[in-house]
């Protein structure tokens, strides 16, 4: 009597296509390929290197940085309360820090170990949200919170509220983007509108074409919902103009835009003649808060403080109305709430030691040495890049990344194609093979038709760094010789078509 | 010459239905109220109580349960590391817990401050894959690991996989059923095909009654992609009988579903006549490990571990084909990592101290102590309950939770239709609203039609769990007379319908 349908039989033809479509290159074929090789060095293979030294991500820690004390300290005593009732507790943290503690345990019901909130523990959000406002000069209300798991929920949230079913939505993002957001749109069934970056003017925005390309989807039946920024970008390192943010505000006004803002790498500026200003800021200062819906991403995860593996950030959502932030609220509160030791790390992030505090002095070191050292560790990299055969490279404004622009010989292209990659993944493939350096094809970024880049973060140590741009040198010329150099090729080519700048 | 299509304004009108049509009743309308209520406690206002007891939610450590000392000690130490140095370490942390940190900061890249792999660091992945091998008594490859933020990120991963646009994909899921599963169904864009738990025979599970409801479901067009177990029930409380689950894994194999079994209460049993056996060993024992795909999932937020707010837990992939497999790894790295403490605190759940170990006694002291307490305080909550007018309730197997059923007043009926509300809805705001304790209505959870019922956790300490049932007692015999009682609605009813128990 009863009639079965067709059963359905676990396989790739059988499971969410958007799943199977989704690219996430940072931890893509290349870097499995990578951990392939080191789960063979462990087991004692011979390889061309001794160990891979992991670029492809910005993850500090697992390079040698050290953990801000601080943090660790608070963190330490909230994990095991009984440690602040031993009489040898004041010989082993500084006051500073026990007062932190008990303070964060006492105002949070039932410490790391129970769900809070699920926007978040009331008071780290109101930490957070006092800091925000020390920092915009503006009114922060600590209901505009959600703190996040790392900055990647937010995205999820966000994608899953703006993309509907069969309606063709669309979010844009710029191009070279970083890939969880081409991923998160293809998950959620949305379509992407890429904005290019412009290299050859230190991958700086034209707010001109952004209108362009938001028109030429529409007229393609899009219906486009939101734009992200992610400043200072990410694979890029550019840190945006004052002047860019306004017209990028006052765009996602006249277009109805829901404006996605990736400030993660807020702590990470090395151009001294640039600014990091929060696009919250700018909004008040416009007086436009309540006109341009706009979410702001912060993560522990980047800055000096590193904490890649604890998973903390947060989102904060202005200009949203009432009945959709309700919705985002429930979209959190289906997964409980974010972990309680990431938040915490998030309000110190936000709250550091203050002058005068016994934590201030020790703090203060261990972040000027980390940024120091990164700028260092940028302008190394960037002009060892730029002396190398047919490769440039703009400075790294900011963030974690560099991202050369490398002109590759005609034959390399060609083999590339003959194995249905593309040649800057050929590339990466053969750094990887020979050197053991991990950094991640330009094409899981987005990058304009006809060039090649890769992603490298500069993260390794002061003493790694060295030998990483050896290395990169050797492969590089090994690599141009291999594949018969570039005449007769795309030729060189030259990051100074900047006219405005 | 652009032609603007409609803009989309921000509004409930303009954003992802599924969003809008998610519920999740553990955090929903009562909830909201409850916290309301809360900050007006804080703010001075004078309630008809002094506190909110929270009992909507498996939540333990808010309400004072204390955390597990070796968990704590040992995250403490991976926390701060430098303590390992220092000479008072010896006298503050116990031999075992020292060995134990120094080797997960050994193997953990990075430590917790750093990405790890997108399954879980290796060390840990082989922890708990060597655990479950322990328990099962089956090899257990750590491939077979994914570690997770708590259980719901697993969720997630599979009803992403499994339901596709626009192909009717359906879940078979019990009712009552623990809300995530009907949420996330929503928010996928999938169907939900109930199976009724049968509650006059201790919410047993019928397979006849499966095959009913699955070959109806198919009759209807959707396609029914895989079925959700939850042993021990959640919010029912009962333990499958190995009987049950062999018919369970027969039945997935002859309709090739996937079987998702959350076993996150695997540690919680109350009924010494009664015995948790894991799919997993279960599907092995009956040589179908290969021919039934299974997703067994656990946590760290419930059985006497309770760390909710750390977020930890795994989900282990049998029976799948590794081209999908791969897809789930790629949903794992497009959110990078699980934060790595909860990783470690799995791996510590799973691989407890031993005996002869100094942590050993203190531990088993603990855990005993946390059990006998929750088999305690279930009995005489469900006692309590069975003595009430119109009330019955089964026995707490096991789980963390009572769910009775309540005969309502048609007067409380007629008021909360008016109200555009369940009647178990009413019940419940008015409990709140009069006593602070809170807790769900069953029409939350599923249940049969013209059946009332709400979810309480049984984890109010010892002291106040006794006053839980006194003011649920006074505040049940005031609803009764309030409303007009029982007589002439639907009646008392028993729970001795089974024939075969």
């Amino acid at each position: 009597m009863t009639t079965k349908t067709t059963k359905s039989v676990l396989s790739l033809e059988s499971i969410n296509s958007n799943v199977i479509e989704a690219e996430y290159a940072v931890r893509g074929e290349i870097v499995q390929i990578a951990q392939k090789l080191a789960k063979e060095l462990e087991m004692g293979a011979t390889l061309p290197f001794q160990k891979l030294v992991w670029c492809n991500i910005g993850n500090p820690q697992i390079l040698g940085q050290k953990p801000v004390t601080y943090f660790r300290q608070v963190l330490s005593l909230c994990e095991y309360p009984e440690l602040l009732s031993v009489p040898e507790v004041e010989k082993l943290f500084p006051t500073d820090v026990l007062s932190r503690a008990r303070q964060l345990l006492e105002q949070i019901p039932g410490g790391v170990g129970a769900y809070s909130e699920s926007a978040g523990a009331f008071v780290v959000r109101k930490l957070v949200a006092e800091a925000i406002a020390r920092r915009d000069r503006h009114p922060c209300n600590p209901e505009e919170i959600y703190m996040t798991d790392g900055a990647s929920p937010a995205v999820h949230y966000m994608m899953d509220l703006l993309i509907r079913d069969g309606r063709n939505d669309a979010v844009m993002v710029p191009i070279p983007q970083y890939p969880l957001y081409s991923a998160t749109l293809t998950l959620y069934g949305g379509k992407l509108v890429p904005y290019m970056l412009n290299e050859s003017c230190g991958w700086s925005l034209d707010v001109q074409h952004l209108r362009q390309q938001l028109h030429t989807a529409r007229e393609q039946g899009l219906c486009v919902r939101g734009m992200v920024v992610i400043n200072p970008g990410n694979p890029t390192g550019q840190c945006l103009s004052l002047q860019n943010q306004e017209d990028i505000l006052v765009f996602c006004k006249e277009e109805s835009l829901v404006l996605i803002a990736d400030e993660v790498y807020q702590a990470n500026i090395y151009d001294d003649k640039k600014e990091f200003f929060s696009f919250k800021k700018v909004v008040c200062d416009m007086g436009l808060l309540n006109e341009v819906p706009l979410v702001s991403l912060h993560s522990i995860s980047k800055g000096f403080v590193g904490e890649c593996g604890r998973r903390g950030g947060y989102m904060a959502v202005t200009g949203f109305p009432e009945s959709v932030t309700e919705q985002i609220l429930k979209l959190a509160s289906i997964n409980l709430c974010p972990n309680i030791s990431g938040q915490i790390c998030c309000a110190l992030m936000m709250n550091p030691p203050q002058e005068g505090e016994p934590s201030f002095e020790l703090y203060e070191k261990e972040k000027n040495v980390i940024l120091g050292s990164l700028k260092r560790r940028a302008e190394l990299l960037v002009s060892a890049l730029n002396k190398l055969e047919g490769v440039s490279c703009n400075a790294a404004e900011g963030a974690l990344y560099a991202f050369p622009r490398i002109t590759l010989p005609q034959k390399a292209i060609d083999v590339a194609k003959s194995l249905g990659k593309s040649p800057d993944w050929l590339y990466c493939r053969d750094l990887l093979q020979q050197y053991g350096i991990v950094v991640v094809p330009g094409s899981g970024f987005g990058q304009a038709d006809g060039t090649f880049h890769f992603r490298t973060t500069f993260l390794p140590s002061e003493t790694d760094i060295g030998l990483v741009v050896d290395n990169l040198t050797s492969f590089h010329t090994k690599f141009m010789v291999q594949y018969g150099g570039i005449r007769n090729t795309n030729g060189t080519h030259h990051l100074n078509g900047c006219s405005d700048s």
